[in-house]
């Protein structure tokens, strides 16, 4: 019910129990295929084997009675595998272990979320590029604290929003290698029953299901999941961090930004919720927290942990679909952002020109010392405030100073380096994780 | 797949779609019983309403849309339930909020659950002092920082994982009339729409829904939730420590116990993993990180939040079915589990007796100083080792002292305050949380 | 350097190195005294051990070390207090353990800090009482999901601060007689040495510390310690709830209140940050996050943990030390806050009377159905933001309805059952924790 | 007092407010070397301002009153600076922000720190790769999911321990560009006061510092920080698993490896505690869980967040102190390991040979089927157990199969695929980061 609002289709349907045991039988059907390939096992049995894998509907229910019995589903599979499998059953799965067969599997599918992920990333940095051009110099509040600070650009906002995205783009493709590794080692990382094919026969595994090639089976190593978890997570909060500036916008008082929710409320007819931008933040406080379980879960036991091992069977698929419906929401954001950039001119004005003291003390350093200028443009914040005048006004009125005050009401005038920064996001956005 | 090891059917079933949609229907039905018996709805509206609201089988799909809108499915269910129940369709969900739907649908269902998890706690402790009982003088290595430390009994081990599991249910009963209260306050906690009639309504509403009435409604005061999240992880965190312990004696070369898991290896004829024990270790974590969540979504902000409160519904729905899972595994742990006191006292027999060098100094205390008793027994202790003999031989060969080493090398003078221990723990676990 | 802003003095001394010191030598004074008494050690020793105890000053460098060697101090402290008892070295700690030592050492000094919680509570709600009455008709918007929704009134804004405080008393009360035992136990849980007499013995050392007997030592049994964790970060995520609020409220935008705090800024001369609002907010996630630690800090092993009772260590001081200088900026806050009734009013008006909304489209639908109703208001309110009108204006123009409509423009009108809630509220606030 | 065994004086002196105020004051002068080098400044200023940075000693008590008033002590340092600094006291932190500096001051101390580990990470890489070759043969019982498996190499696990490490510097060298950057945005992150020579000044100061130059300013965005918080917890958590390892090695039933602590005992002659293995557990799970609380942290609000910002304040040094400790304890562990060959193949006899039922059910596979062979071989592992014998004396005993018995018996011919493993991880191991 509350799926199409904190999921992700695409991506659980890569985690569903369907894609699990399909992912499974693959590895079943690599693996034979290798051993065939290398003599290990007869000729003829891979091929009798891949068919099976790939055309067997296991009883569902013997696969949980399984997983209840095993502490994983493995062992009711192979046994099914080896039942369609008929003459060739013996070299099923062998030399393999539970835990080869369900890394394997996560892995395989782990490949496919993160291309996936990969995709939309460069299609929402492609997005959020449009809004930092085209909003590079519509002035809005800086706001530091929850105070108004000095004047930025919605442009600068949106850049801001970006650079983590292009930066998680580099970020996975150098964990890529690392991450989507074969699982082979047998009942305990020796490939024991192997004699000396043992690596042979996991790089033609490897090779047979697209994935690289790891030093050593990593059973026990689990590193690679956990960067893998870290990666989510920063991704989600980093879209965390750009819905809770859009809740913020989204604010009755402030009303600077719409992100396209309907976000209607039960009772009253008026409201428009930024529904969108708030579960952005709420995955990115969910995955933040799941993340530690998955570093929790890295401290493995021996060569094989299984209280370990099941801990992360809870925690990362969810944290896959969440980090998928986290940028499938960012991406209906950005698409039908909305900023308002009179309200955001508006709300400028609205403090009295305070956003522009800094500036202003600056420009009265001219010819003032500066402490004296911080001095006067203070008293004048706090006179704007209680007269409900601009502060510009106050300085023009009440210092001697030969200061173009017109120059520094224009807006153009306020942003410094924000072209500049906003050009170099741009490039950096451009130039994607390379 | 994997549900039946770490699920609990009875548990996932309260917090399925089906079950929140007839809670909510339910709290819609005792709100108009309510307002018709305070005259705030027109006689007869409430029986239509209820009426509706017991037999419409809402459609999911516009659910589901419903909740991508409006960040909740309320609005779309409050609509189904209109439409049905025709005329008087403008009395349905008067005054209320999709908060107070939602909130207090959990509510329901959490006493529901927590009920469920008292009894089987309670079932849990009896069949844990049957062990306490029976094994009060049942002789195994006290083990601490991973050594063998001096005698301790089975029994003893038992009421340790015991306690825990009485004072939960104390806690349990402390925290019910906090956390098992109506929610009622309308768009923003005011009830402002019914006038001077709010606070009876809200005591009405909870009447028919057999929950407390608290103070004021806690739309954004969300302690009572975090707390229950608290006992949550508190009983499985208690239950991960009785299966971290199992699975320690389990390990081959101790084998002091099996907690009756089938544990087959897909690979390995020999092997019986204590799948349930690791089950709960797994689950103790996963609650203790989903916790630091729930405390995180207690920072609601202002009269409601859309971003925490919708953290709440990944999080908590989650934390009960673990626990239920880890009530079901640990209550099938301890009706099969089948210690194995002969391999107790072989292991105290294989540590040299070291396990008695505390109780030996002490015996050599009555007739050296305490540290020269000490320094005799620490030596000993490494010479029992190098030269594989028993410590109390060695001590008895080569002191002087008029000590009854019989005595001593007899299991039964080990215990101490074991014993006594064990009766308190009894005790405590037959008084129950009162 | 940040102390002052994140730290407590008082709490903080609590778990300085030389409280930790002076605790556990009480603790074997404690022990010295009961174990005359009981005749477990000769008359005349317990004298000399607490002489001795009272006037040590532990050479901490020897300290450090010892806590490399052995994993905790303890070894070396009873050393050195050895050394200084001189003739009855012998009875010193006796029976004991490390772990008696340096648990029961916490447990006196969580006894202190957790009376001083109390009070700090009790102080805050008396202020935030004062909040609740003299503001309970003092109008602002109610605001949920970040929009202005209908309004409430200041008063129950403090009124729903006040309330979780109010029931963390009351749950402090619960949990105290749990959480503040006695730890004795020696060696593995069966105080061996102490023969007969370690009961009695323990039942005397709490009586000399003022603290309660547990049922049996619970070097394994953490969840006592867990509770209290969870207790302080309910204290600090309630705390972090009304920074949250008051940060926003603090907003340039909104102005509706100030919380007191300096927040000079070091570079715009106008800026008046709400420091100690954020600082609530900061110590409400960072205790979320070390809760989670302490959870799974109860999972030890078998009869005393090493690795998860170093956890505590490194989690629990800290989580205290975080509460109190929480309770201390609440404080701090509490008594500076200052609400700006003005500006309430004018964020409803500036939002065009939409807060109105709801109770106008109750008014209407006296004359109109209650859809109809919602659907006029709706359209009004759309009208009313796109030409900067009062949406109750433009009603009264268009509506032919008989409506009192200067009743339901006077804020007198808005509350609902506001008084009545507050009201509950202080009644709960000045019955206490019973 | 603990600090000896859970901290690390080499990365605790790095976060020390001593460290920190002078990263802060460097941080001053280069920002002024660069102004007067671009003509921001006037000639001569820098000078000053650097001598001044160089040689204050702040007054701590103002800094830390500082922090209260502030919400950080950059305002109350800039201000004794500026004292110091005479004539040119307006060119100090010209256009500059708090942020800005104690962003760049962290930066500073974290590219120390970040070397150090480093250079930590690769000479213990070298001790453990010394352990994996010379162990290469050293048979011992694999565990997985607690039970015997079949049998490993004790190089095999040093191995599995090295090689995270060796990913551990990879991934370092490839977010050091991204996260040690220098912060220099002013107010908002525009340099707005700056006018058109921002950048430039970002940039040499940035080359003065010897940090890179980040595309924008990066107050809000904090994915770098959050990364490197993951990197910690990844190289702790990497450790936390040998420490696993290592305290399960060493219990008594086990007696394989002792990690080199001391390790005694307050009351019993006859420990020795793992105390170092258990505290490397105790530090991969204390920054598991606060990685949870820099995720958090992450979701900073608009230009600058005071509560987020804080909350990595009480995170990031802790986790980096703890990790540098959990690399000094590795290497003394890596350093005094001390294996037992002896006991480890004692443990595999001492299991009745059931750690080679799976070679020897391939062995049989030769002329049996491989299910026939595997019923045949969990039969006799039975009764191994039942009669106390040596499997492979039932198997060559009862089967008819013309199997070389002896050479099965060979430890030699155990270990598969794991010579071939261990020389790939040592390749990657010599092979470094790049």
């Amino acid at each position: 019910m509350l799926g199409p609002l904190v999921s992700d289709p695409e991506i659980s349907t890569l985690f569903s129990d369907d894609a699990a045991i399909r992912a499974m039988l693959a590895f079943e059907a690599a693996l034979a295929t290798a051993q065939e390939r290398l003599e290990v096992i007869p000729a003829g049995s891979a091929g009798k084997i891949s068919a099976a894998a790939a055309s067997i509907e296991p009883d569902r229910k013997l696969l949980g009675e399984g997983a209840v019995a095993a502490g994983h589903p493995v062992a009711a599979l192979v046994a099914q595998l080896r039942e369609a499998v008929g003459r060739a059953a013996d070299y099923v799965h062998l030399g393999a272990t539970a835990q080869d067969v369900m890394d394997t599997a996560l892995t395989m599918r782990l490949m496919t979320a993160l291309d996936r992920f990969d995709t939309r990333l460069k299609e929402l940095v492609d997005v959020l590029a449009v809004h930092a051009r085209e909003h590079r110099n519509t002035v809005m509040p800086g706001r530091t604290r929850s105070q108004h600070a000095v004047p930025v650009s919605f442009g600068l906002k949106a850049a801001g929003w970006l650079l983590p995205l292009v930066r998680n783009r580099k970020r996975l493709s150098e964990l890529r290698p690392r991450a989507l590794t074969v699982q082979l080692g047998g009942a305990a990382g020796t490939l024991g029953v192997l004699g000396t094919k043992g690596v042979a026969v996991m790089e033609e595994v490897a090779k047979e299901l697209n994935l690289a090639v790891p030093p050593t089976p990593w059973h026990s190593q689990r590193d690679g999941l956990a960067e893998v978890a870290g990666w989510l997570s920063l991704v989600s909060s980093s879209l965390a961090k750009m819905g809770q500036d859009l809740t913020l916008l989204a604010q009755s008082e402030v009303g600077e930004a719409s992100d396209g929710s309907l976000g209607h409320s039960s009772t009253m007819p008026h409201k428009s919720n930024p529904v969108r931008s708030e579960v952005l933040v709420t995955i990115g406080r969910a995955n933040a927290g799941l993340l530690a379980s998955m570093h929790q879960a890295a401290i493995h036991e021996h060569e094989r942990s299984g209280s370990a091992w099941t801990l992360e069977w809870l925690t990362l698929p969810q944290m896959a679909v969440l980090t998928g419906a986290s940028l499938r929401l960012a991406r209906a954001i950005a698409e039908s952002l909305d900023p308002n950039p009179k309200s955001m001119l508006l709300n400028v004005e609205r403090s009295h020109g305070l956003l522009l003291a800094e500036l202003a003390a600056f420009a009265l350093a001219e010819h003032y010392s500066l402490p004296e200028a911080r001095r006067i443009v203070s008293d004048a914040s706090r006179r704007a405030l209680e007269a409900d005048q601009q502060l510009l006004e106050i300085l023009a009125a009440e210092t001697q100073a030969d200061i173009e005050w017109d120059a520094l009401a224009n807006p153009a005038n306020w942003l410094g380096a924000t072209p500049e920064f906003i050009a170099r996001a741009l490039r950096a956005a451009a130039s994607g994780p390379e």
